[in-house]
């Protein structure tokens, strides 16, 4: 962190601790500059960031104020669940996002794990190395479908998990995001029903609203993962085109499909000829010994889009992502070069440098045994701060845990009551176009455990209880 | 280049030089070995890329063979011009843009600059620096509207050519290539008419096609530049809801609007409340003193989306552009955040250490330099070497040249022939999806000046004449 940043940090923690009033005058610069002993130009980018933080408010000629407490905006009115919806998401994610981007704050709403756990500086030198070493034909060369040695060490890490994949069906992307959305603008014009996860992850529901398409939202049960008889039903009832659907440690829920119910989906895909997108983010992440086994393997029509990254296991950041098409590799690819040409070209050497030489199952195994202890902790803490009648998730993978509570809470109003007292949560509403979810909310685990964390949890027992009566 | 790799080449130029038969057998790996003093490995990998190439086809157990010529697709049949047309140009030019990219080639048909021209160590150098010593934070902090360093020195960038841009206005992108279609989308609803250029680049057209829209194709004449009373009278006749258009050394035909021009077209468009989206890809490059004013410089509205990227002037294959988006910046920026999040976050900061220690204006002054010579030595060959009737472009800046032909040349055979004799263009169908500029192409003199390349030219002419009389 730059000193600027570590100044704006401090400055920020003293204006969410409440001890500064709405709407009082920050110090002027010079008083910063004297009491922080900063150059001029670091306490004036320090203000710059508050200013973007929303922190404070600059007025010309008369200096810095607090600025007033953020709202966030309602949640939809519900919608029929049985229902193909258009859907109209964006508002409220971002939102909640813009909120629990606010460093100071608590991020127990975030999407990311703690940064912290990467091997930045192992992946700079591969960075480096790998962009030091690249022939400048590279940039013809790498287009899509991408990087032949970055293809090829993702095609052994198939083979680790028992999936024979030739590299020439991998297309790499800029992160599985990338990946998913080309998928689905391969196998889907505008106007089209598409079958997506309920609760699921906000992005699949963005997805659908950008392109037109209709929404029909399958139920996840957070113990068994995906209800397939609400999908056979679903597949009879609407002309449903794909699905985009997660298959391990699910977010929001955690949850995994059996092997046996992930066979049974490629299935009854397959009768309907329907292709699945798999999104699988986080399946490397596994508290088991084993990585379970992705819907991909049980598919005999090449009718799976296996898309995963490696920002959540190595390098956040860094936007590599990738898919295994099957027969839709060619349409992806060109969607690909017509849409980002390319994901940039040294980066995705510097990857393939690192999981040739780095020490990437080394980082993972370590990585998954603190996430797990991580859980452990956050599930104690839930049970000495939260309502007794709380109840959640206990993954086997992954960074989220998914939390119920009584029915007079409401989670978009405990959202916007932990944000003011600086910690965030994801709330269930932003994870369905059909403001379901309402007393479920999303909490991260992937931060390294800290009394400030226990504290937050502390801190969120007690806004549940007001939140409950109301005051 | 690697070891594999050269020698793919050496093998890749036999082939092409016609000496070796469609249909017979190549040496075996051994003969291979024994013959080029290379390893197992690499006769093994550059019979692979040979393969990837379309140049030997492999038979199991009995080795490689001489791949038949390839055969590219017939252009479409023409519409009526001044028709709202729905695009499909897609097929035609991927298979244009396939053939030119085999190695082997000489890439008179490519869109990019010759690779050596860019100071690829010096960046590697920033890129490894930034990797090192970025924030672990920076991957939430730095997401769009992108790295605040890099936006500032943007931001300085438009200070350089007199225009004031506010930092927090510019989102960086995965190359101008995504920043122009996140605009195209944040403007536009399927089915909406768009105005692009005839002849125009074929990415506009694709992305038309892609998201359901309709073009109406505006003239570009060679040495003047956009039609304007054509758009003047397409935005009377049809709801244009966007243009997509290029100001400074037009892809393909290289011709710049004047001033007066640009002011005309962003006070038309503004009576019509169109925006529009600028495509500045090559302005860098100009070859008199000052960079050609984009026509964003006259807009008073916040109508105009400038578009541009390092691509074709400092680090192709890094994929970082930005548009500064005037009113449209926050839904841009959402866009990305749902479609590819974010640019690779090292490459952002590596690319802003770059700008500001890398000594980027000596780079672009030397490269300015090169291919205005580059442009004379290429005119000069087709003077020599092409029929006396051949009209062409000298652009003030970029690296592509238009020609026209007489009437008798059809381009997409003038191509076929051209590829089947190891050289690529790129023909003038391409351009529009309206299959006009029969007797065009494009020329790229983005490659250091080489006997090659003046050969290559004088084969043109041999095949020009053959194309002519039909041989």
């Amino acid at each position: 962190m730059t000193r600027y940043e570590r100044l704006a940090q401090t400055m920020a923690a003293e204006i969410r601790s409440g001890n500064v009033a709405v709407g009082s005058r920050m110090p002027s610069l010079r008083q910063i500059i004297a009491q922080h002993g900063v150059s001029q130009s670091t306490a004036a980018r320090a203000y710059h960031l508050l200013e973007q933080w929303g922190l404070v408010l600059a007025e010309e000629r008369s200096g810095y104020f607090v600025a007033p407490l953020p709202k966030a905006s309602k949640a939809d009115t519900p919608a029929a669940p049985d229902e193909a919806t258009t859907v109209d998401i964006s508002e409220l994610v971002f939102s909640v996002l813009d909120a629990a981007r606010r460093p100071g704050i608590v991020p127990l709403g975030s999407a990311f794990p703690s940064p912290t756990f990467f091997p930045m500086s192992r992946l700079a030198k591969s960075l480096g190395h790998a962009a030091r070493s690249v022939s400048p034909w590279s940039t013809v060369v790498d287009l899509p479908p991408g990087n032949e040695n970055l293809r090829r060490q993702i095609a052994l890490r198939y083979m680790r998990i028992g999936i024979s994949q030739p590299a020439d069906e991998i297309v790499v992307t800029n992160g599985a995001l990338e990946a998913l959305n080309l998928c689905l603008m391969a196998v889907t014009q505008p106007g089209d029903v598409v079958a997506v996860e309920s609760p699921g992850f906000y992005a699949a529901l963005q997805a659908v609203e950008r392109l037109g398409l209709r929404a029909v939202e399958i139920p996840v049960d957070p113990h068994t993962g995906l209800d397939l008889d609400a999908l056979a039903s679903a597949l009879r009832k609407h002309p449903i085109r794909a699905c985009w659907f997660m298959t391990n440690f699910h977010n929001p829920t955690g949850v995994t499909l059996s092997d046996a119910r992930k066979k049974a989906l490629v299935e009854l895909l397959a009768q309907h000829e329907v292709p699945l997108i798999e999104d699988d983010v986080y399946g490397e992440l596994h508290f088991s010994p084993n990585y379970p086994t992705p819907a991909m393997a049980f598919d005999r029509n090449g009718l799976v889009m296996h898309c995963s990254s490696f920002s959540k296991t190595l390098a956040p950041g860094y936007r590599i992502g990738w898919v295994s098409a099957g027969r839709f590799a060619e349409r992806v690819q060109r969607l690909k070069l017509m849409t980002t040409l390319s994901a940039s070209i040294p980066v995705q050497a510097g990857i393939a440098d690192y999981l040739e030489h780095g020490g990437y199952e080394r980082h993972l195994k370590k990585m998954r045994l603190a996430l797990r202890e991580q859980r452990d902790a956050m599930s104690a803490a839930i049970r000495r701060w939260l309502p007794d009648d709380t109840q959640w998730t206990m993954p086997e993978g992954g960074y989220f845990l998914w939390l119920r509570f009584e029915e007079a809470i409401d989670a978009m109003e405990l959202h916007r009551r932990a944000i003011s007292r600086g910690i965030s949560v994801a709330p269930g509403p932003i994870f369905s176009a059909t403001s379901a979810f309402a007393h479920c909310i999303r909490l991260n685990f992937g931060h390294p455990w800290s009394p400030r964390i226990d504290t937050a949890i502390r801190t969120l027992g007690e806004v549940l209880a007001e939140t409950a009566k109301g005051v």
